[in-house]
């Protein structure tokens, strides 16, 4: 039986190198169907979802079509948390405030002493999770800012090289969806520009957005605070980050945001929650065809399962309103189902 | 002689037609040589400043070259007012604002007898030039806010279509210098990102950037204001300009403006002011090739001159002191000398 077992490992692995490099060396097995091949949105089920991103793509970039853009205006945003990679049970962001104040109390010992911090420190999970709004800022203010935007990237990096998610024991970095990494890569290869227009910090999304998700620091929207530029002791200049939010880039921030940093409206906007709401209003009020569609986390097994819309569980952490669905259904935003359309859920190895 | 003045202005005409046609269908002249079709930049005089340029573009692009930068990371900024266009005897903007008064008094009646509103009315040119900076910000609130940004967008394009300037009697855009429009052509065909980086507004920019520089809007930066998210009376959601600056485009605010809307330090960058100063700095501290260039308006015959650096006329728009000649010295900064450097001045018909 050991050895069976040794030979089918194996063999899997064999077969697994194989097809790595099959597909790396662009060969094609001869003995898949062509349509495997033209499928550009493979990880998707066949059904309404996966067909309004084709027939969207089709009536917006097909010559002669009577709602075609040219490709300068072909603008798409994305919401990041719990559209393009998990959400649950926290925001990556705040776990890595969280997991930042350890660090600082090294760096300044006195921390250890004062709240919130010590709390924090302490590890009590309950006591964590009774910190206050007002709490929860000295923490952003104290691992977000006062550093230079230089420093601020290389602790993010070396974090993200090390961190790992509780339950799959992976990067955070590599819980993205595949089959949102094939929206956008299927988007870019039409030509449309992709954006990132996130709630979470855009210093910190910007650390990994061009390795993740192939979005480059310039195309990611996020919250944004002020920088202030100085010299450092060697006369070098210096930004340094300070605690003055400049956008908060959720609900009404988002298409406000949006403007701010594109200055066009989006062709196709895609969220998963209720501060996703504006920016697909603003996205669907445009002239001719638009796509704006809302990811409904019902995989409790594969993901996450949440709401409270249709029953789900409530929750604090990406939030989807029964409200937000009516609005949906209402203005012709398309769900989509991780449980139904999606045939699997994470990339693998970005 | 009449005749053959006659002859030689036709034979001129002709030629300069053909070679029109010849352009535009990209042919080429078989009897030029070889160097004039492979300039990229015929209206640049040889010199430390054109060769500056060339030796950059080879040093960042050419691979295998010590100072070679992929594609995605080759970032250019541009200011605007006096390094892309004509800045003087005002700022383009400021010309829209005080011509956008008079449209606000018929709208709104009352305005007429309300300062500083009534003095720019009465068309009284040394009173006007006694505002105060205070007088100034009411114009440009009263001008450049309270209404929707697509109204702002379609009031600055019906502007800029009917204004002239008053000394070439040309449209502002046509405005703009055709030895700078050929560094951003040449730039960009080596897959450089050209950004403007401006003092100015950047929801004013944006309404021409595209047409007149090639430049789309995400990737003009500006000075700018915050927007509001809400309804028009049959529920279709608008952005409405506030009276709240989020971003001061000059100085200091250059840098901190390119990281919040960029998130990458330039590669190269062009300016012609002390407003400049930081833009350059920033550039030039990063590692590898860099090129740092500022425009010296010296040429009084064919566009203005004013420093005060050099000699040079003293002025309150666009000003080059001698201090930052010096730091340009120091610090290798390149300095463009309008006169010396530029075989033409103003770019045709964009």
């Amino acid at each position: 039986m050991e050895l069976l077992h040794s030979f089918h490992t194996n063999r899997r692995k064999l077969i697994g190198a194989l097809a790595a490099v099959l597909v790396s060396t662009g060969a094609i097995l001869s003995a898949a169907p062509a349509q495997v091949q033209d499928d550009p949105m493979p990880s998707w089920n066949d059904g309404t979802a996966k067909q309004a991103i084709l027939d969207f793509v089709a009536a917006t970039t097909k010559e002669g079509s009577p709602d075609f853009v040219p490709p300068a205006e072909r603008i798409a945003t994305f919401d990041q948390d719990g559209t393009l990679w998990v959400e649950h049970p926290m925001y990556t962001q705040v776990i890595y405030c969280l997991e930042r104040v350890p660090v600082l109390a090294r760096a300044k010992p006195e921390l250890k002493e004062v709240e919130p911090f010590k709390t924090v420190l302490s590890g009590d999970r309950e006591a964590m999770a009774k910190l206050t709004m007002h709490d929860l800022e000295k923490i952003l203010a104290a691992t977000l800012t006062g550093m230079t935007v230089d420093e601020f990237s290389a602790q993010v990096a070396d974090w993200l090289a090390k961190s790992k998610d509780a339950r799959w024991k992976r990067p955070h970095t590599e819980l993205t969806y595949q089959p949102m990494q094939e929206v956008l890569q299927y988007l870019r290869a039409k030509e449309f520009k992709t954006y990132i227009v996130t709630g979470g910090g855009q210093d910190f999304v910007r650390v990994y957005s061009e390795k993740t998700y192939g979005i480059p620091p310039e195309q990611v929207v996020g919250s944004a605070g002020g920088t202030s530029y100085s010299y450092d002791s060697a006369g070098k200049p210096i930004l340094t980050k300070e605690p003055k939010l400049l956008l908060n880039d959720n609900d009404a921030g988002k298409p406000e945001g949006i403007h701010l940093m594109i200055g066009r409206r989006p062709l196709a906007a895609f969220g998963n929650s209720t501060g996703d709401e504006q920016m697909l209003e603003y996205t669907k009020a445009g002239d001719g065809a638009r796509l704006t569609m809302l990811v409904l986390h019902d995989d409790a097994e594969r993901e996450y399962a949440y709401g409270p819309a249709q029953g789900l569980p409530d929750t604090k952490v990406g939030t989807f309103t029964q409200t937000l669905y009516d609005q949906a259904e209402r203005d012709g935003w398309l769900i989509i189902s991780m449980r139904k359309d999606w045939k699997r859920i994470l990339a693998e190895g970005n």
